[in-house]
């Protein structure tokens, strides 16, 4: 249940992170444009060549040939309302961008598109620790809220790795996941309501104050995981739960990949609903242990983390231990919180170690959970076969993996094999039963498979959605869907 | 966790129900129009007066003024396909039924509408006990799903007090509630997939069957709670969860119902998550002595069932003990399965012993939890002020009353006294920060007070999303937006 302090510079503005380096061949803002209008009206509009290059691309590894034309740095409610409204006027494409830690492009923009930045709409308006609710604008980072909620005995439950540097507005608009979610849900089943603002300038309210409601037809859920395509979220109520009186924690190993991945099989076998269970492959554990000088490539080619809570989290944990022993070659229990949190640290350790490595493009396919060792043994061979290195880390509960390809920094993850393996890993999600995205998104990269696994039918049904809640088509164009 | 086996017979065909007594102008059934074409056509159809009186309405004590002209009794998927094609073809206004256990009268049906009636198709497809999944036809009786899931150490969450009776397809439409849903979340979160045919006889597929899943728009999510106005459900990949492994169950007495809410809320204050707690009062209580000969209101005039489950659930249920202590003028800790399961059976009895003492209409108003107290006292006050008789049930742990209109068998529900009491109690909600309905659904009788709960933005957006999955507006036209 810890939690990390957001950095003092957001990563985008990294200038030492390869992914900021933005080719474009025309620099310069354009003066006059439907989208120089825009700019030229909204107070809080830049073209400054920084700004747009900052707010080009996210943390996917894709790299725009063109950067945006211009960004809109909203600092309130109407800042969204005003850029809106020129948009629409002018029929300027506006894409909407939070922390910039999405993984799948989604906030990604180009020549001819505005940026709408809401990421200094960041404070939390109100904590109702009765209630158990946070209401927060979009801005603010998952693990502030988390901080916050902590001083009320209270938690956030959807949890990605990248909780000190992700914001809210991002987790809803990929519908964000985590290592809690297999226990309590996605980031959907914890936004009780939304502000919106809507292309065309209009504030929707979606979803309610209370636990439950079905009035209507659920816009919320409509709108959580529509990746800025449907409407820019100004204000969510969040719903916090009680923290866990006791939490335990343990790290096993294993021989290999697969061994851990019946481990796994084993534990939802004996009907036990672990609050974390996430495995790290081998080659993961080395880059970790080269990032940060630990040593857990020694004790296995495998790693399983497993954390139980609730009142009889021992008890719970107990049973993990006797499920996973016939295959595990150790088991290590946390002694306390400050072991525990180690642990848990090496599994979020792993995108920012591979990071380290070279360009990371990282896959996000779900499968049922009984086809998780199959799903590991046909990345096993899409990387022999395309000759890319893949490293695999999953949310072991839910059937999540991501599958981390790391490129040359300077090798592309939109063409060539790297690309070729990312269809290769979406076949075998499909061929599984599973699908293309569990937690991240489609956003730009994943876009041309999407029809494949929805069919004609659901396409047809969600871009006439999308064309009764956004007529002109300027949120997000070319995303998701 | 125990389930009841079905009626051997459905209760809408109990002739001598009393909200079954359909008064009706024009007994016969139309030879020449629309419908006619329709029903003639198909070869499931049928215009028989006793099978149109029984398709009539459902179980919220709304009695229509005219029959449905007749009824189609799907037996599989090309059933309801073929109904809607022909339907939309003619222009007939369709009205999905499953087991007719509704309570906002969304199964009700006019003269000029054909019903579609699924409960014939009641198979449980397939269990994966590994992938903690159930595929089920749209009238599996929600008992059925659980007895069923039991079998492999796993329960379906979602569990409506009408369990023993009312059908999934049902659950789904109206996003159904219940006791455990504070811990396990409503219908939503155990529906992982949907097949639906729509408007125009098109086969639509939503979620998927991987836990987690963000492809595209949460259409799942869309249709989950629609009333029947968006299409019709044939098929759900539902969510099974592990049955806890140990099971702790109290009920408590106090002086009245708002000593009895303010345990409740020291419950949640102290962070505790009960699986289940309920609340009765002493009206409710004194019904379920008369009609089960037990002796409850001699015990006090509140009641407060609490559940824990899981590993520590002892533990958990120690900590509600002495949350609610000062409160109680007793407490009764159930001493094994069998008395827990009489406890659980005193609340689950409620709504029966009501419908003995005439024509019960099921109010289903959620507030924040912290205002229940005040909900409470708001309702004696409506009782008092339209001279109605209100009897409360409420699931505490998530703010959803269930204040109970009690009339004469022959009274009216749509106006006089009831309708004005209906009114006060939807607005005392939206004074209290809630909503109008938190699990049963808007159908026909709420419908009036939806645009004011919504706002004219929200609903407009609805009505145009209803506009483009159905068109010629067949679908259970004049229910839930």
């Amino acid at each position: 249940m810890s939690t990390r302090p957001a950095p003092s510079a957001p990563l985008q503005n990294d200038p030492e992170s390869p992914i900021m380096t933005v080719h474009t061949a025309s620099p310069a803002a354009p003066t006059s444009s439907p989208t120089a209008a825009v700019l030229g009206a909204h107070p809080q509009a830049t073209t400054d060549a920084d700004a747009r290059k900052a707010a080009a691309t996210d943390r996917s590894g894709y790299i725009p040939s063109t950067l945006p034309d211009g960004v809109v740095v909203a600092r309130g409610v109407d800042d969204v309302v005003e850029a809106l409204r020129l948009a629409q006027a002018h029929g300027v494409p506006v894409v909407p961008r939070g922390a910039g830690t999405g993984l799948a492009a989604g906030a990604s923009a180009h020549e001819g598109e505005i940026v709408l930045d809401v990421s200094r709409m960041n404070r939390i308006l109100a904590i109702d620790p009765v209630e158990m609710t946070a209401i927060v604008e979009p801005g603010v980072i998952n693990a502030e809220v988390n901080a916050a909620a902590a001083q009320h005995g209270l938690f956030y439950a959807p949890d990605p790795a990248s909780t000190a540097i992700c914001s809210i507005g991002g987790n809803i608009a990929t519908n964000a996941g985590g290592m809690w979610c297999a226990k309590y849900g996605v980031t959907r089943e914890s936004v009780l309501g939304l502000v919106i603002v809507l292309a065309d300038g209009r504030i929707l309210r979606t979803g309610r104050k209370t636990i439950k409601g079905v009035t209507g037809y659920d816009l919320n859920a409509l709108f959580i995981g529509s990746e800025g395509t449907l409407g820019v979220v100004v204000e969510a109520t969040l719903r916090l739960r009680p923290k866990p009186v006791r939490t335990e924690t343990l790290a096993a190993y294993f021989a290999d990949i697969e061994a851990a991945g019946r481990a796994a099989s084993a534990i939802t076998a004996a009907r036990i609903q672990p609050s974390i269970l996430e495995l790290m492959d081998g080659p993961t554990l080395e880059a970790v242990d080269l990032a940060e000088g630990t040593k857990h490539r020694e004790l296995g080619g495998a790693f399983l983390l497993a954390q139980t809570d609730g009142y009889g989290a021992h008890l719970e944990l107990d049973e993990i231990v006797q499920a996973i022993s016939p295959y595990a070659t150790s088991i290590h229990r946390a002694a306390d919180a400050v072991e525990a949190e180690a642990l848990v640290k090496a599994r979020r350790d792993a995108i920012p170690a591979l990071e380290r490595l070279g360009r990371v493009s990282i896959g996000d396919i779900a499968v049922p959970r009984n086809r998780l060792a199959e799903a590991f043994t046909g990345l096993e061979d899409i990387a022999a076969q395309r000759g890319v290195r893949i490293f695999s880390v999953a949310h072991a509960a839910d059937g999540n993996l991501h599958p981390m390809l790391v490129v040359d920094p300077h090798e592309s993850i939109t063409e060539g094999p790297a690309k070729a393996a990312l269809g290769d890993m979406f076949h075998l999600a499909q061929r599984l039963g599973g699908t293309l995205t569990g937690e991240h998104g489609v956003g730009l990269l994943k876009r041309e498979w999407v029809g494949e696994e929805i069919g004609e039918t659901s396409r047809s049904l969600q871009q006439a959605i999308k064309g009764v809640i956004d007529p002109a088509g300027i949120l997000n164009p070319g995303k998701a869907i």
